[in-house]
């Protein structure tokens, strides 16, 4: 007989959901609201009735699914603890897998990092199919990475594995990251990072570019890249040369066989792969200079793939 | 009835052999000499009639042996194959594991880089007991690491996991490293980069300082250090900022419980901890403030403790 898991992804919006075969096909994909209001105590009770909801809907019966697994925007351990998750409200420390197992009785739940979860969509159906030795970088309004070793996510020691949004990588940074520190690689390689950059250049010199035009957004930038424009190659020479130099660094420690690139920026295309790779392959160990690079391929998707496949990492 | 492993660590002059119980205490511990001559094709078969010597003085019969363990001085990737390892006269890719598995007929054989097999000796009996997430880092003749995630090697997809002594941390270095490249963070906290660093400290003043009198080493550096001459503390300033950068990089990418240090250097003790410390916590993502640091305890020990624990890992 057939057996199921649920995939979930909850966003600071929109909670995603998806019930997948166990080979990974999808049977039923929807949404709701993320109620964050009181402290976002209703989000966990929300995602429980429509998943009961759905498997009702299908005519299924718990025992024919194999488990949730729910990645939330926050750092989560090994054993299932949130470490607070700031945009659903969520102040506190609590185990996500215990609260949400009282939620969904008989049903086996996983939880992780949402970041590191999208990792493990890729892996299992994306950009690094067929890799168990995987980065997953995402290019956004931050950076985000979730690394993947032996086919299992790195949490780290206090959820905070794969937070490579945070190298330091440029000592002399006058500006703050979000984070407080400064020469952050997701001050630079960052969609916001990549407007940084832009400003910069733009200021540095009175050279014509297209962009001078326009509002400067990292789609503008490379789209401009795309159709020669030099003072806009060279933000991509820069932001090449920061993200080119931390992945390296990132290959030095955990020797992947593939970076796979994901995020809003990634929708450029392999141009990207061009500015990253010469400074990559001047800064990074001979014992890592194969490393594969490829795009992400399951967009917005990624993240209840990999919720659902955290349910069959130990089945 | 008592079951053993036995710990083999090969290094280019010495080969260490360490018999133990499953609790890691010492029955026994031995050595031979490395024949490196004719490619090295002496090695496995003198390390199986030691190991069979060995096993018959203690009265033992294959059975009361659960396994070898084999660090070599090269990568070795999951499945036990090692990528050369020069130091040893081996040129070519081969099977570490089956090779060693053939000359030990009815013992299970596991294999691994010498550095990383260490760090899980370290882990087991030495500065990281009790955790199941840590970063070794050998600081000698150059700059090794062993990576273990929870409580297994990070090996790295061809062998190169934790070689943390080539993540790029300088961009304006004018000298290479053994490596190729210019800028390794090996270049700065070996031994051979503290020198470095010395030499151009006292070259680029006359500010006087007990190491113009003197062969300026590692040791030395830091007994001037601790006997509070400026221009050596200067020299710890410099090592404790490229370490504690790399570290934070580290730590961004892991979120290791703790950083082992081990190697020659680290004979110094924990006044390297307060150089490294103030540059790790200026750069580290916040979630890995934590971090702690400890000494490595087992010396040139680790590695065969490490590699009995190899046997053990999968038991």
């Amino acid at each position: 007989m057939s057996k199921y898991v649920v995939g979930v992804d909850v966003g600071g919006t929109t909670v995603k959901l998806g019930m997948f075969d166990v080979n990974g096909d999808v049977i039923s994909k929807w949404e709701i609201p993320t109620r964050t209001e009181d402290g976002g105590k209703l989000i966990l009770p929300d995602i429980a009735d429509s998943v009961k909801k759905e498997i009702v809907a299908h005519n299924f019966n718990a025992e024919d699914v194999l488990g949730v697994g729910i990645g939330v925007p926050g750092p989560v351990d090994d054993k299932g603890v949130v470490h607070k998750a700031v945009n659903l409200g969520w102040d506190n420390d609590f185990s996500l897998v215990d609260a949400m197992g009282r939620l969904l009785p008989g049903m086996p739940v996983k939880g992780g990092n949402d970041a590191n979860v999208a990792a493990l969509g890729e892996m299992w159906k994306g950009g690094g199919q067929g890799c168990s030795n995987m980065v997953a970088v995402t290019l956004g309004t931050g950076v985000g990475g979730g690394i993947i070793i032996n086919g299992r996510l790195v949490n780290g020691s206090t959820g905070a594995g794969g937070e490579i949004g945070h190298i330091h990588i440029e000592d002399n940074e006058t500006e703050a990251c979000g984070c407080g520190n400064y020469g952050c690689l997701e001050e630079y390689a960052s969609a916001t990072g990549i407007v940084r950059l832009a400003n910069r250049e733009l200021a540095a010199s009175d050279d014509p570019s297209v962009l001078r035009d326009q509002k400067v957004t990292a789609k503008s930038v490379f789209d401009a890249v795309k159709a020669g424009d030099a003072l806009a190659i060279r933000v991509a020479e820069k932001f090449g040369e920061y993200l080119g130099k931390g992945l390296a660094i990132i290959a030095g420690v955990v020797n992947p066989e593939v970076f796979v690139i994901g995020g809003g920026v990634s929708k450029a295309g392999e141009v990207l792969f061009d500015y990253i790779r010469p400074s990559f392959e001047k800064t990074v160990f001979h014992g890592s200079k194969n490393t594969r690079f490829a795009l992400a391929t399951l967009g917005n998707d990624a993240g209840i793939y990999g919720a659902a496949k955290l349910v069959l990492e130990d089945a």
